[in-house]
């Protein structure tokens, strides 16, 4: 295996702050950042750069949600190799608060919609690419797309300006040969661009996967430590940084975020391979129904009544896409 | 992906019994069998056949770690589907203990051994299959055996009366790559058996691992519910039974043992993926020095000390393989 062009893309803050809502301390980030420049981590998601004014519930999240330049520039003083990076949502970023890349810390933004927002979302990455940054853009549910809608979606992307696209497992439901399969095509259909993956371990292939798209020439992998993000969450960050073949990567700074700050915080907050998790992975559904049971003191391990309930029409109720 | 003719075999009690001391009730194994035969799982390992006479600490155990026929017999009065098998280690099992197979509730004899002692496993599979047993025979640690060591017990087991040759990440240390290329060895040099994979989830790659193995023509897959198994335990049966194609299979029966066995037994014993067994994993070593510090509630998530211990040579105590 020969994956040494390959980059990881911590994203313990930005998806990790999906499980509590964003509530990490500033010295809690800058370990963080300490121990994932001096692993050679590649990017630091630090957050989200969406608009308050645009979101509900905005008021009780962290500041990690609604990244601010001037408080960033606090937090990190004195920036190392790894780069920062932001995420923003078509319809909840107000481009207005994108500085200029030589006036901010960060270094990419990366856009992520559904496969009927790619439009409104290369129009953003020509806005931040205009203004010097990065740019990724990040399809979600590719599960649940159909092949005509993702070839149209290449006519747009193939002339755009982006510089990856991301091949994001957003139900955690795709294995090895469905990421072979969608990489291969990515490649057939965008010669021109770089790729990157976004998995989720509701089957335990989060790392698996990824593995397999270093493999096939993908270049940004997407990580975080413990495996912090939503529901299953993400590839850990420890596994890739250690099993990389010819990589510049060093284990024993991501030990120490995991002693310090992960393994204390997973004492507090839930996230990982759980059963209720696994069955929306295996039904290829979005996890909120069963994110929904976890948070039910009374209901979160009966799982079996869980599975009726998807399984069974007549009572499928809590079941949107 | 076409792997209906792979067979599960369930390792929950032999496996999980590492755990817990085989400490499990009549009636959850009861139950085990139940749902697992409901489920369509193929075979169910209940336990070990070793002799207690030749095993130190053999009054505390579990029935389920010196298994008795007529104990079995009552156990589970009437058999389905599911068959029952059993594991023998080379050296702690008297085989005098092992009745006829028509006079006994076990289907499944497997010889487990070290790569130095094949020889002396195949005249215990000889012996049990002369009884009239199905049997396996299991190299343990073979990311830790030469390669001329291999071949020379290809040449002895190609001629033995076995039925299927197990292939064993003792140490969770192999990724897919390594495994195709097993399985790869494995299928040139013994073109008349049938082969077995048994995974461990220190790299949180069981799952994948098994699938890899599926595709490439191994029949015989070793599972436990929830993955239960010694340190960071096996392949979870519930994403095999889901997960595999063209398969028999049904998820819910493995649900139910879910809900009403794994889950409640998770909230008192521990195993999976945690980053001790991720080290001992990652550098391609027993667990017992990662078990060991997970058994002393002060250090056990000193996991930086841990690792400066194992990779520093001049304070490399508590590694012996």
């Amino acid at each position: 295996m020969k994956s040494n062009q390959c980059k990881i893309v911590d994203c313990t803050i930005r998806d990790g702050g999906l499980v509590n809502n964003w509530d990490f301390s500033i010295e809690f980030v800058q370990q963080l950042y300490a121990g994932l420049n001096e692993a050679g981590v590649d990017y630091m998601e630090i957050g989200y750069k969406n608009s308050p004014k645009l979101l509900k519930g905005a008021d009780s999240a962290g500041p990690w949600r609604f990244l601010n330049d001037d408080f960033l520039r606090k937090v990190i003083p004195q920036k190392g190799n790894t780069k920062l990076s932001a995420l923003v949502d078509v319809g909840r970023v107000d481009e207005n608060d994108i500085l200029p890349r030589s006036e901010s810390m960060l270094d990419l933004i990366r856009v992520a919609c559904y496969i009927k927002d790619v439009d409104k979302a290369l129009q953003l990455v020509q806005v931040f690419h205009d203004r010097g940054y990065e740019t990724t853009l990040n399809i979600m549910a590719l599960s649940n797309v159909m092949d005509h809608e993702l070839l149209e979606a290449f006519e747009l992307i193939k002339d755009s300006v982006v510089d990856v696209v991301y091949i994001v497992d957003s139900y955690g439901s795709l294995d090895n040969n469905d990421f072979r399969h969608l990489i291969d095509k990515f490649k057939t259909h965008l010669p021109n661009k770089r790729l990157g993956v976004h998995t989720h371990n509701n089957m335990q292939l989060a790392f698996a996967n990824t593995l397999v798209a270093a493999e096939n020439g993908v270049e940004l992998l997407d990580a975080s430590v413990y495996g912090m993000g939503r529901a299953a969450g993400n590839c850990p960050t420890e596994l890739l940084v250690t099993h990389l073949k010819n990589s510049k990567y060093h284990l024993r700074p991501i030990l120490e975020i995991l002693e310090n700050l992960m393994i204390p915080l997973r004492e507090k907050e839930e996230w990982g391979y759980l059963i209720p998790y696994m069955i929306t992975g295996t039904l290829d559904e979005h996890p909120r129904s069963a994110m929904a049971l976890r948070a039910s003191e009374e209901d979160k391990d009966k799982v079996v009544d869980f599975y009726d309930k998807l399984t069974t029409p007549e009572v499928n109720f809590n079941k949107k896409k």
